[in-house]
């Protein structure tokens, strides 16, 4: 059989660990019997219909191998989601005129929930336009909302680097809160589900450890209730940490973030949940404060990433490989947690159908009674996936990262396709 | 001759290395033939006034240790200067009234430079009210503006917490700067100097690297200079990374950041620059914008601190005692850079009426001639400060602190001191 060339593509925000992915992907598929070259989109699908294809023979092994510490997507990633064959059929067919020009009948898809849509329409291009592909989804998001897997590849790592950077910036209040800043807002990314709002929570190991209140898209923002929360943690420990979702909401399902203020010309003033909380804690308590935005630093902190999540992000890259050789279709590799008291886990293949537009939501049960901390459940759940500090090569004080060539693949069609 | 006892103190904003210089103080001072116990001062020069002095004898060898590995101020910092002996007398009678109480004839104050005309007053008391006592400065700042000193011990940490932050969140921009964000805008701090932006810079390795742009105090900002140069980049590279100093401001010095608007009741905006940069790259360059501020999480975030750093600010705290033995008053251990090629450093006596109130300013040739970026001589100064990658000890994925018990000292002295 002669062997099929693979197009493997990163989709939607990227994370600290989606080139260990396609480092698990393209390692695999160089060792494969049955894949010829991985092919990469620049820019993830947007690469496939404008035939923008980027060689990832020519790339050195150890270069792969860095991808493993690289955080960002090193092909480049996009927003962009393929409408149904229906609705859009000309992208399909541009699909299909690609991949059949460069012999392409793998098709590897690096993403969270949209994506593994795109990917399972892709998948059915055998039934619905008559193209074999095998279209394997490789799972990655940091909002962990993918279904049937244990968590989201890229999860683990900013929910280590959340705990972490709280903890030490909770001693930096702690210390200071007798003459200066009493209450410290950390806002967390999640605009749907808490899960990394959650995972601020490790970082409490005793009685009146930070951060003190979350406050989860999942619980409905109540001022008063909150203020007063604040000002008990002040009077109990002498200040008080908290951390809050980007998804923060009130009960009729405005964000936080959107209740800001408008500017001289009518403008919303820009978004950030950190500083309408820390204004809420100045105006009606009348306490100094400070808050924190990280922004990408949280999902780009590969300094800091979790061992696990590195692991695990590989290992689905090279799962994917594994399906795609036995002749699997339209499957997502998935983490399997073992059952036993020691953290273990196992990639399975879990139908895309069952993921694709499915968001695995957080339990209620994570969240404690009084809304504002995380339960043992949680704990019990979300320790085992920000352990192991990973191997980070670093150079003149900073780490490495790789340099890839991306060089791009010679067109074989001609004009231009319009997205 | 009697031991006698020795007072150490944190003060001003702390650092991810600060503990390190107590526990350079505190395991020299125990293998000092000359000195006592160690007292801190509970939340800085306070303790002192309040009579709330800790015991560090009661702390384990090993708790002493993991000082090095612990960011924040352990003992409580506070942000309190003693006036002149003239303006309140009555101060310094009551620290003379504590030091005598508690057999302290060593002084030992670890901060910046507000700090060091403290410890400077305290250095005269035998002149001025006849308490024979010696004062040492230990440096500590993040903003590394204290004179004499090659660095501020502090700052090189947050150096390398800015370069790293900015390399990795970069590396997510560009791969999504196709559909998504263009432009990111990282604020870090240093209201009167550019040190810390400035080490944004060491980020930047080849042409076309972030940061594409640093805003620095030192250069009045010119927006439509600005925007331009913003618009140039994102052409050329396709995104535009930005870090702006807390500090930057306009050519009349009004801060960029109290430039902001106001809320329905008249009240200021919650500061933060970077979404104020954002802000004019929407309003006239229409971009899509990202920004972060990762507030306390730099100058707390011991995971990613420089070794060099951690290794001087240890070295400080071991001199400083050092000098209290061989009989020194009115110094701070200044590190003294070698001439050499390859990096080295010791340490040397600097008297303290040289280093008190005196601000080291970023000297004019380190930023670039379009105001921009930094120079190979700011480069060549800055890249030794952030080498080296500290042990950190993790334990259950999160990095290990000390926890001490703090005790305090039973207090000797009848009534309260009102501060």
């Amino acid at each position: 059989m002669a062997r099929k060339n693979a197009f493997y593509a990163q989709s939607g925000g990227v994370t600290a660990v989606i080139n260990a992915s396609a480092a698990g992907v393209i390692e695999a598929a160089r060792s494969s019997r049955v894949i010829g070259k991985v092919y990469a989109g620049r820019n993830g699908i947007i690469g496939a219909l404008t035939e923008d294809l980027i060689d990832t023979s020519k790339e050195s092994r150890s270069a792969i191998a860095a991808l493993k510490h690289t955080p960002g997507g090193a092909f480049g990633s996009c927003r962009y989601k393929l409408k149904s064959v229906d609705a859009n059929r000309r992208e399909y067919e541009r699909l299909i005129e690609v991949f059949r020009a460069h012999d392409i009948g793998y098709f590897f898809y690096n993403g969270g929930g949209d994506s593994a849509d795109t990917c399972l329409k892709v998948s059915q291009l055998a039934e619905t336009m008559g193209y074999p592909i095998q279209a394997i989804h490789v799972p990655k998001t940091v909002d962990n909302d993918l279904p049937i897997t244990d968590c989201s590849p890229g999860f683990g790592s900013v929910a280590k680097y959340t705990a972490v950077s709280i903890r030490e910036a909770a001693l930096d209040v702690a210390s200071m809160c007798a003459t200066s800043t009493k209450v410290f807002v950390m806002e967390v990314m999640g605009r749907h589900a808490g899960w990394i709002a959650a995972a601020a929570g490790l970082a409490q190991e005793q009685e009146g450890d930070a951060p003190h209140i979350i406050l989860f898209p999942e619980i409905a923002f109540n001022k008063e209730k909150f203020l007063k929360k604040v000002q008990q943690t002040v009077k109990k420990y002498g200040y008080c940490v908290v951390a809050v979702s980007e998804g923060a909401r009130y009960k009729d399902g405005t964000f936080l973030a959107d209740a800001g203020t408008t500017d001289a010309f009518g403008h919303k003033q820009l978004g950030g949940v950190a500083p309408v909380i820390a204004q809420m804690v100045r105006d009606e308590l009348a306490l100094k404060y400070h808050w924190a935005v990280p922004d990408y630093l949280q999902r780009a902190a590969r300094h800091i990433a979790s061992g696990v999540d590195v692991e695990q992000a590989y290992a689905v890259g090279q799962a994917a490989v594994a399906f795609a050789e036995q002749g699997k279709n339209a499957v997502m590799p998935a983490i399997i947690r073992g059952k036993g008291k020691t953290f273990s886990w196992t990639i399975e293949e879990a139908p895309l159908a069952d993921v694709a537009n499915v968001e695995k939501k957080m339990p209620r049960n994570f969240i404690t009674r009084d809304g504002f901390g995380i339960t043992d459940e949680a704990r019990a759940y979300l320790a085992p996936l920000i352990q192991g500090e990973p191997d980070t090569p670093f150079k003149n004080g900073l780490p490495v990262h790789a340099r890839l060539k991306l060089e791009a693949v010679p067109k074989k069609l001609k004009g231009k396709f319009e997205i």
